[in-house]
């Protein structure tokens, strides 16, 4: 195992203190682990929180910020945070208008954000309300979860919510846009190699010079099959295909996200992303926005997944809305 | 070689398609191979040129844009473009008021970036001035390189000019500002693994496992030495001593830039940063603005590089200016 690390039982604490250090716009609660705004949101507007496991950076702490979340809580890598870490975040930024937790759909991560709304209504009196994104079409179980895993949607949701919470929306309607939003999005994701978990030195798993694995979780999970490399115009089809084969893609517009897995270069990302823009041109797919680069990951896999999400002019109002994180970044 | 590639013939312009397609804000000439904006500066100000091989991205192509580049030439990968290549960029951005064009010193790019300008001369009557990036401190020779060769100073040189130019300064300021920035910028890179040219279809070169190679250059070429790789706070000095060794950092405040290499994930980045921005603490450097992400890249290459540019408030002012570029984007 080769990484810029220090140890790997410190890679957390080591990480989170040089994103601190790269962006004063953040505040990082060093011992919580919890990343906040530096400059919190107005009082009375519904706060956002997310969090789950490192190793998918930008996603959480990389979206912290005026559009986007309020608080972003890390667990180790690949580990869901504890519920009193999650509900310290929830009684920092909740207090005013009530907050929304989101939350990828993985087993430790359900229940320790579940435990955390609980403690925080109780101790703090914070209304909670939770959504659970569930987009990825590869596998309905996996190592990790009942029903399917949570992944790019993830990132428009954060987006699109930040933008309404930004505006003033009440919990009500925070809360009702985030679930239109999860059920509208899909994704699909390819490894051309495994990460390594730093604490256990090794690839989580194993691929075959030449081979890849189709519908990879971003915990290494295993996904559909595994078959050779193809030209980027087939393994392109095999993303497209089961997002159009779940959802009807070709009614409205789009967003389309195009996302890396970590170790993949932007030359290669843009490669995929015209053989999958052809491919939901020829299906009729109008897209009205995309998004091209990493922006959920998994550690130093090599690879990449396709997310596309339904939306309307009021989600594409809001996802233009301005918007000012370490990860994405517009309009002010 | 596992990549999301179609054929290794095929790899710039199918890049250059999914770029076109990632970004309706750029205008792509798919045939001469120069990504322009699709709205071009307004006439009377002084247009800006860059470019180089393939291979770097976001550098060059993703820099074109409001407060950046307005044109970039690609070569194939890790190769010059060609001099009538570059003239047609110098000539589509040129006729208003000049344009400076911004080159790494690499031998084959300084070459075809003179010739490029005299055509452009002869041809269209555009004066053209020519700055070239020469901020390595690793190595005075190299192999594609007489003389240090150009990388991190590259990104904030294109930043700063670009802010100059959008406000109207004429070719003699942008091209002074230019030679300042360059004067004052100094990087030193590392890497964990070498990159893997499709044409070529293996590693350039091979690191043992749990070696590095230090003062490594974007294209591969030899650093200074091989070594153990050691924990991110060694590997820090590494970077940060030579650099300090080379200028004087103190006096006044700097831009900080910690570059991925293209197959590093952030994390790791953010860790490194971490380390570094401590060792420039206690060093007495003022750190004013940082950057921390994959900005001039090596295909896929593990490894990262740190790039100091000392900076006034002029300097600053620009910095801090808007842009709006698939790479760098802030203030608009």
């Amino acid at each position: 195992m080769k990484k810029l690390i220090n140890r790997p039982e410190s890679v957390l604490a080591d990480s989170l203190r040089g994103l601190a250090a790269a962006h004063p716009e953040l505040r990082v609660d060093l011992e919580r682990r919890v990343v906040y705004r530096a400059e919190p949101k107005a009082a009375g507007k519904v706060g956002l929180v997310s969090g789950g496991g490192t190793g998918h950076e930008p996603l959480h702490g990389g979206y912290v910020g005026p559009g986007m979340l309020d608080a972003a809580v890390a667990g180790e890598v690949f580990t869901s945070p504890t519920p009193d870490q999650i509900a310290a975040a929830l009684g920092a930024v909740g207090t005013g208008a009530g907050v929304l937790q989101i939350v990828k759909n993985y087993t430790g991560d359900v229940m320790n954000f579940e435990m955390a709304a609980e403690l925080a209504a109780a101790e703090s009196g914070v209304e909670v309300e939770t959504v659970i994104v569930a987009d990825d079409v590869a596998v309905e179980d996996s190592t990790f979860t009942a029903g399917r895993r949570g992944v790019g949607t993830t990132v428009l949701l954060e987006k699109i919510v930040g933008a309404a919470a930004e505006e003033g929306q009440d919990l009500a309607s925070v809360a009702g846009l985030a679930r239109r939003v999860v059920n509208n999005g899909r994704s699909m994701g390819l490894a051309l190699t495994s990460s390594t978990v730093p604490a256990a030195g090794k690839p989580t798993f194993q691929l075959e010079e030449g081979e890849i694995e189709v519908g990879i979780g971003i915990h290494g999970e295993p996904g559909r099959e595994r078959r050779p490399i193809a030209p980027a115009s087939e393994l392109a089809r095999l993303l497209v295909d089961p997002v159009l084969a779940d959802l009807d893609f070709t009614a409205g517009p789009v967003i389309a996200l195009l996302n890396g897995m970590g170790a993949t270069p932007l030359i290669e990302l843009h490669l995929m992303y015209g053989e999958v823009a052809a491919l939901l041109d020829a299906a009729g797919v109008q897209v009205a926005r995309r998004l091209v680069g990493n922006y959920i990951t998994s550690l130093d896999m090599a690879g990449c997944s396709l997310t596309l999400l339904r939306v309307d002019d009021e989600l594409l109002r809001l996802w233009d809305a301005p918007v000012v994180t370490p990860g994405l970044r517009w309009g002010a």
